[in-house]
């Protein structure tokens, strides 16, 4: 596993490779969710580019940036027993030089949920996916779907601007409990940890009550916002039952929806989701 | 000299084809500007690419889209005399499907002098600049140095976005008497084109002045102001004498300076640069 800091070198490594070539974007902070992402890219690809790099870009300026977990070493001890052939580790001044000044916008898809409590998140997600994905060139790149809308925006920027790279969707991968892994989980007092698993019962809940046959988005939102409101550490930022692929809020619901849900535990703000599929 | 309308075979014929590889972007209605830009490709380049497409983009609501000209069967005639393999020509919905939204801001320098007179020409620009490299990869791109702020742009994009494209600027070419060649010089009546010398005239009276020694941009610019107000079918829009890095304007002229200027002629508005160099 070769460890590489540097944009030049990475671009020289990499053209000699061996294809299909797979990309495994993250932030550090390597946990199991990461671990299926890369399991997944190293069925279809014959080399894997594992990339580290927490964006400042998608952080807004009330965000986590500085208190985002990174464990640099334990990374890549985790990294060292799966089959990477390359971690891409570049410095903030590496990716954005002094003058860096450009900005990638998708357009609608990324001023709703995410991109409504987070003003610019996507800006910053696009503009460094881009970079990630023309630097390193692959034919494949992974996300979890644990981030839909990231996956509608990076698979909107890939179509518009016509890179050369196909999009790949992992299942979220959840605790025991159910919890969606997230580096952020860390977070979590004790207390919290255990309130947070609200989240995910909430989206059950709304696939039952969805399977049950109700179909209207409001009695389903209300039912999960009741459940979520029972626990006192938990408040709802934002609750969404919509058109999984352009996020528009359903007025009833059809064959397919995203469920998707931002709740506060504490300070930790988390997200989950859920699809709806009618069982035919 | 094959001829391509969409992008997935444009991709594909390229897919094969030898390398280096270089592209020169056009919006048509081809003139000797284009054909020093294909020149300049064919001394470097062992597969020439030319893009004719007008980018509705760069336009705004009031501009002249929908009066550009479009003359592809001339334009055709006129390349197939020139080293070129290939011509991609796609259509509007080829290159902006109906739910086309992603829009590329390069930042500071986009809103600065043309940015400033016309909103969203630059992001337009950047914007298929990015699909047009990303879908024709070539080694080599070749911009004209009359659109000054245009180039650097694209080297912001590219250098930004870790495009792996070299960008290669040609100089100006101009008619006998001076004026620039642009396509839009075919919009001039005839006494308006006689009028448009003065544009070029203006920038030869900024060199003068500074070979002289003149070293205040103010007295420069006041004095090309003159000269343009001494022709009535001339209107200035700007003058900026700024640093050639940053388009940022230059209180007292510094060893390199460019030169920018825009003149409405009658409807038309035109524009055209000078680079002052200090002789050695």
């Amino acid at each position: 596993m070769k460890i590489i800091t540097t944009i030049k070198e990475c671009i020289s490594y990499l053209e000699t490779c061996s294809r299909p070539l797979g990309l495994v974007p993250t932030m550090g902070a390597i946990h199991n969710g990461h671990k299926e992402l890369i399991k997944a890219a190293s069925k279809n690809n014959s080399t894997i580019v594992t990339s580290i790099f927490v964006n400042p870009l998608q952080f807004g300026p009330n965000e986590d940036l500085n208190d985002y977990p990174r464990k640099i070493k334990a990374d890549l001890t985790k990294l060292q027993g799966l089959p990477i052939d390359l971690v891409f580790l570049p410095s903030t001044e590496e990716m954005y030089p002094d003058n860096f000044s450009t900005s990638i916008n998708v357009g609608p898809i990324s001023n709703l949920l995410e991109g409504k409590s987070r003003p610019g998140h996507f800006n910053g997600v696009a503009t460094v996916v881009c970079k990630l994905l023309l630097i390193t060139t692959p034919n494949n790149v992974y996300f979890g779907e644990k981030d839909a809308q990231q996956c509608l925006v990076i698979d909107k920027m890939v179509k518009d601007l016509n890179i050369k790279t196909k999009i790949s969707k992992v299942p979220t991968v959840r605790e025991k409990d159910g919890l969606a892994i997230s580096s952020r989980n860390i977070y979590l007092s004790k207390s919290e940890r255990c309130s947070a698993t609200i989240i995910y019962k909430s989206l059950v809940l709304a696939e039952n009550l969805y399977l049950q046959g109700v179909n209207k988005p409001k009695l389903i939102k209300n039912a999960m916002s009741k459940l979520i409101k029972s626990v006192p550490l938990a408040k709802v930022d934002y609750i969404s039952i919509a058109n999984p692929s352009n996020l528009k809020e359903l007025g009833v619901l059809e064959d397919n929806a995203l469920v998707s849900i931002a709740v506060f535990v504490g300070k930790t703000r988390l997200i989950d989701n859920i699809y709806l599929k009618r069982i035919p």
